[in-house]
């Protein structure tokens, strides 16, 4: 069996993904999205082009941003071939889909997914592939029901590729979102996978797809459950000192942002992650037994969901 | 000429300096600080004390922290022993004071300020000492004679020390504060100094010193000319903003805030320095010649203010 990969193939997927996915959002929130698509200017190591589709100040949204990028570079970074020493130095191509969507209700939660893949284009050798992503979900307010779905999806999704993917990608996800400084989970944890092509690369590619594809299935019915959800003054500001959370992970730990920073990618599409509004305060506690502390004690901790 | 040391003096002289600001601080906004000592657990590689003072929701500052840290560790990290080889390994004792001001209103500037010394402790002998600290000023509206002011007292605190300390403290203190991912400054800049014994312990304490006791005269005439400015909604909106940047250098570029969150250092004495509150938008553009605008041209690229 060939098992060769056609990056065109991959390009199209993720950007027909991008539009189902903001289409999708659209259906519920009308507020349109600002479309920006963008070139690095030539002459940069890094060559590639972009989308970037970002919603800000919807009354469901309040900022939810969706962006395709595809990149080329002409050697892959060391860290890319730690296990791959043949393709050492090889020309490249990356791409993906990366989104987080901050919704204004506090009941609602916030959520990531990224898909993305790697190709070292050896010369006058086939590309070859590898694949990453996942998807995560930060409630401010913890509903065990939704837990249970989203996980279940994200279980689904990968079911046809393997029954130890879920538990595997589940663990590694729990791992990977963690506020060490803080001894927090960012939020309920979901699937988290890098580096992978051990199924082969088309059959890799399908588990990729098949992630991409979950997210509808795996938020819209949450959102659906919680937008009309009162809330006061006191859980939004709750949610204001939590996304404060968010923040501190994408900007102290997320390996893809800081490197992204550093690196002099596209300061705003990588921010793209950053919550409209945020607060800080000092040592905020909240009451035993309150929701706010049941978010911590109950949800902000690895738990087995499904 | 004897050079010894007395890290009782030096700690004498930072929780003094801690006592002082925060008492002008309150003369201005009686908002009381909570004052929050606290204590390593036992058993962890780095011991220490500390104490964080803080005040918040204030009518002139929305948040102030003002923190006193004192650590000893069993051996030096080889970052701080590089062009010191023959201390290596030898315990050390850290001690400093840091603060950040965040103001209401958009026309006072944000502050920063940290004094700190370092020393090395090889058993048997005196200690060896270096210090390090500066000050920096954050408009989110620039007045050209505030900087000019601050940087004024900036040159003024270090002149009684050599010529070319003010110039070389402003140019080292630009390059360090610097959101690289925006190519913009943090803010007006100041001074900034890291690893400094040149003078002599003795004389070089004297200099931290004398830098410690600038930041009220370099800050409150600023606070006390701007205070009583009207603002209005797109004014605070433009802050919240501002402060956004704020946020990402602490987070991804400040050495300190970075390697102690990472080293397991106290997160909420070391998080002082967020924003209350803070917006993130894409890409936001500012009319050209409008004030928001002239706030980048102008003020957050390096310039020669004295």
């Amino acid at each position: 069996m060939t098992d060769k990969i056609d990056l065109q193939q991959v390009r199209a997927y993720l950007l027909d993904l991008q539009t189902r996915i903001t289409g999708a959002l659209n259906s519920m929130d009308p507020t349109p999205f600002v479309i920006d698509p963008w070139e690095k200017p030539p002459g940069e190591k890094l060559q590639g082009n972009g989308i970037t589709q970002i919603l800000e100040g919807g009354p469901l949204f309040e900022r939810a941003g969706c962006g395709f990028s595809h990149v080329t570079g002409p050697q892959l970074p060391p860290s890319a071939t730690q296990h791959r020493p043949e393709l050492a130095g090889a020309p490249f191509e990356a791409m993906g889909v990366s989104l987080v969507f901050h919704p204004r209700n506090p009941h609602v939660p916030t959520v990531h997914m990224n898909v993305r893949m790697i190709a070292a284009k050896p010369p006058g050798q086939d590309p070859v592939a590898w694949f990453g992503g996942g998807m995560d979900l930060t409630p401010y307010y913890g509903y065990e029901e939704d837990a249970v779905h989203f996980h279940s999806v994200c279980r689904r999704a990968l079911e046809p590729f393997g029954q130890d993917l879920y538990p595997r990608f589940k663990i590694w996800c729990d791992s990977y979102f963690r506020n060490l400084h803080r001894n927090e989970q960012r939020g309920i944890g979901g699937i988290f996978f890098d580096d992978f092509s051990e199924l082969g690369m088309l059959r890799s590619f399908e588990m990729m797809q098949s992630v991409g594809d979950a997210l509808l299935k795996a938020y819209l019915p949450i959102v659906q459950r919680r937008m009309d959800t009162p809330w006061n003054a006191h859980q939004r500001d709750f949610q204001l000192y939590r996304r404060g959370r968010y923040v501190e992970f994408n900007l102290v730990w997320d390996r893809g942002t800081h490197f992204g920073l550093q690196s002099g990618g596209r300061t705003e599409s990588i921010l793209l992650s950053m919550p409209p509004e945020v607060r800080w305060s000092y040592q905020r506690q909240d009451p035993p037994g309150s929701q706010e502390a049941r978010l911590l004690s109950h949800f902000l901790v690895p738990r087995d969901w499904v």
